[in-house]
């Protein structure tokens, strides 16, 4: 499980070939790639940026260890002089990024990297693999916390995220989009992010009665207890719960929450609600989960569901509906020289770039326009900044903690229609027209040399 | 990224404050715990078990170092006895589960644990995380290599994999599903996988004319070039390939292959192919690639598209039109007491089980029936082995090499209808007459007793 001392083997094999070709053949001029998503998933109208800190980290620890060498070595594929290359190399290239937890909209670059080609290339598949991932999870995460309407929700998806490095990005990233809390323990060591749990049905068989169930774990939690009421029939679950509830009034405590985690969830929750009020019960919250997603939780909240919080898993830790970016890292500019590929649909936009947002007097997001990296756009916010310069971080590196309010300021100044979760509005934005003409320019020069 | 020493940590916070509850009211006897898949998603027919190997691992080293420790008193949560038990706490137990590379079908148990509770419970997250996502990718590629009709496929996922550990998992257990390498070069190292690569567009943009990037790279690789074609104009870039390999062939090299990743891919492979012919280069072989899955590899196999071999990436990587499985570890025995839950759409089925398998004469499977553990059911093969005893692994380890005939020999025993891409035919399992009996009588009695 420690990938620490070689993750710059963790790549594509053509990076290393390409790079052996660029080295023997002496081209080790600068090169600008460019990082962006192509297109909207269905029902996409915005992108949340986020895994820019763990792209940092792995660019100031780029290193080949001896172990990686000598695996490249038994490959047969490699020149002795070559991998005395790789042996010194190191990333010590610049680069330009929005930063996390602000929005990005399709064809904006979040990143761009200038460097040699062979350090600028061979990072690559390392760099998409995080942020495609962690923009993915708080794209996905952001819509779930609009959808429920100002109830708190926390991440529970460890069990079936994709592996152990994406459990602890997605608690990350939904946390950066304004989860409140994880399930996920080592989460909460690492992130500083705060930890929630309840119980599982597992614990309720293991007791002969529910109601015993219910007893123990409250003697051990007297402050902190949410009961899961739905094991065998969830009225009459509540209603056990209501029991447990006085004996810790009786004893001077109080009963935290019950969940529901199966069934009809809106009609379940408004005849618990009842059953915990006529009881006199009306601090104890309901917590609802049980393969929940924004769709689910946008009805639950139209329906105006009683629910206090929700725990939010599966669908979101996967981003179930879109579980991949059309995201690309392509080259832009070699040596100077603006450039450009003409695949179908795939083609791309020449030279390094900056994105300029306007806003409104009142300060709503208005409209964004892709330029040249040197243009001055009056009335516009520049918004990628500089973050590394000669392999080195510069610039703030914002807490987790930052970057979530950071998001959900900018994510509170963005259009409700654009923030829809279903057919969401087309956010503009186009490109100036000096980028314009160079990607017109370029292409005709592209179409005649080939 | 290195999580080695706080593994135990990756659990969700309700294991901790249920086992806290277990060992305060010295609830110790021994639980068994059963793993299985719920329901097919869409369009699937079978399952191939995989990631009971990193199980094994991480159960064998399971253990809350200093630092966790530290972490969870820090929490304001634990007792301080409950930590001291916590500190001591060692996996062991026993664990029964079917093979890696075998077939599994829908609620049949693919493990089982039985151990004290707290230790079988405390586990279940980072299992579930694994098994769930080592099968999900193994039977996603097993229906990718089914629709390739015997060509070759590879491994090109890694850029946007959930992350790190998932793109090492997706190599390992596409391989393990029949795949013949990937681009992965770490998953090469760790799992002895054959490693490919091509180029990219970049290297190509990087020169100005597409020619001279060929010319640089099969100088490189001059016994292992394919090259790129469709950065500009596909079939202008077949007739530059068919150029240089005649360049090498006056050289005595040979050209390997050429690569088509975009546009119509059936009718450019037959015009790249008519020009590679023409010019006398019929052993030069085409690559294709580009956002495929099984469905776009059927609709070229069916249409008899001249490719030799396929990239698939993406889709297979995250399984795209099913990202997760409904997956479950629930408890069916506790101290000796066969449990089950009721929950709406969750109901289980209880106690220590077994699967049979049930073959024809000429070896083609037949059906399944789930029983208990202890029953023999005559003419069957019993599935679930012993593979953990007191914590200690237990029989073969058998090599990835040799999961991958395991399986490769146990797909062809399918019949084609159950295998089909699209609207499978159901594989029947039922359950035995025992295993049937045993559910009614406790269903019975846990409705009396609540």
């Amino acid at each position: 499980m420690n990938h620490a001392n070689n993750l710059a083997l963790l790549t594509d094999l053509y990076q290393l070939t390409m790079a052996q070709s660029y080295f023997q053949s002496r081209k080790l001029e600068p090169a600008t790639f460019s990082l962006f998503i192509r297109n909207y998933p269905p029902h996409r109208g915005y992108f949340v940026c986020a895994g820019l800190e763990d792209v940092l980290r792995y660019l100031v620890d780029f290193a080949f260890d001896g172990g990686s060498l000598d695996y490249l070595h038994s490959c047969r594929l490699f020149a002795d002089e070559f991998l005395d290359f790789l042996k010194g190399l190191r990333f010590r290239g610049e680069m330009w990024a929005i930063p996390e937890g602000r929005l990005l909209f399709k064809e904006e670059p979040i990143l761009e990297i200038t460097a040699p080609i062979v350090e600028a290339q061979i990072v690559e598949t390392f760099i998409i693999n995080q942020i495609n991932l962690q923009t993915l999870i708080a794209s996905k995460a952001a819509r779930c916390v609009h959808a429920a309407r100002g109830r708190a929700l926390v991440d529970f998806s460890l069990r079936r995220t994709h592996g152990i490095d994406a459990g602890l990005k997605v608690a990350r990233c939904s946390f950066l989009a304004g989860f409140s809390a994880t399930s996920n323990v080592l989460a909460g060591q690492r992130y500083g992010i705060p930890i929630v749990g309840t119980m599982a049905h597992s614990f309720v068989c293991s007791f002969e009665r529910e109601i015993d169930a219910f007893r123990s774990f409250v003697a051990s939690f007297p402050d902190n207890s949410t009961l899961l009421i739905d094991t065998y029939d969830t009225l009459a679950g509540a209603r056990s719960a209501v029991e447990v509830a006085r004996e810790m009034a009786a004893r001077g405590g109080r009963l935290r929450g019950v969940r529901i985690d199966s069934g009809d969830l809106a009609s379940l929750a408004r005849e618990v609600r009842k059953i915990l009020d006529e009881a006199g019960l009306s601090d104890v919250k309901i917590f609802g989960s049980g393969g929940l997603d924004e769709y689910d939780l946008a009805s639950l909240s139209e329906a105006n569901a009683p629910y206090d919080s929700y725990g939010v898993g599966t669908k979101m830790g996967v981003s179930a509906d879109a579980p991949w970016f059309d995201m690309a890292y392509k080259l832009v500019e070699y040596n100077g020289r603006p450039v450009l590929k003409l695949s179908t649909g795939k083609a791309t936009v020449p030279g390094k770039k900056q994105v300029f947002r306007f806003a409104d007097g009142r300060g709503q997001l208005e409209r964004d326009m892709i330029g040249l990296r040197n243009e001055e756009v009056a009335g516009s916010e520049a918004l990628l900044q500089k973050v590394m310069e000669h392999g080195k971080p510069v610039g703030p590196r914002p807490s987790l903690k930052e970057i979530r309010d950071r998001f959900l300021q900018e994510i509170s100044r963005l259009d409700e229609k654009t923030r829809a979760i279903c057919n969401p509005r087309p956010y503009p934005v186009e490109l100036t027209p000096k980028l314009s003409h160079l990607r017109d320019k370029i292409e005709e020069q592209v179409t005649q040399t080939q």
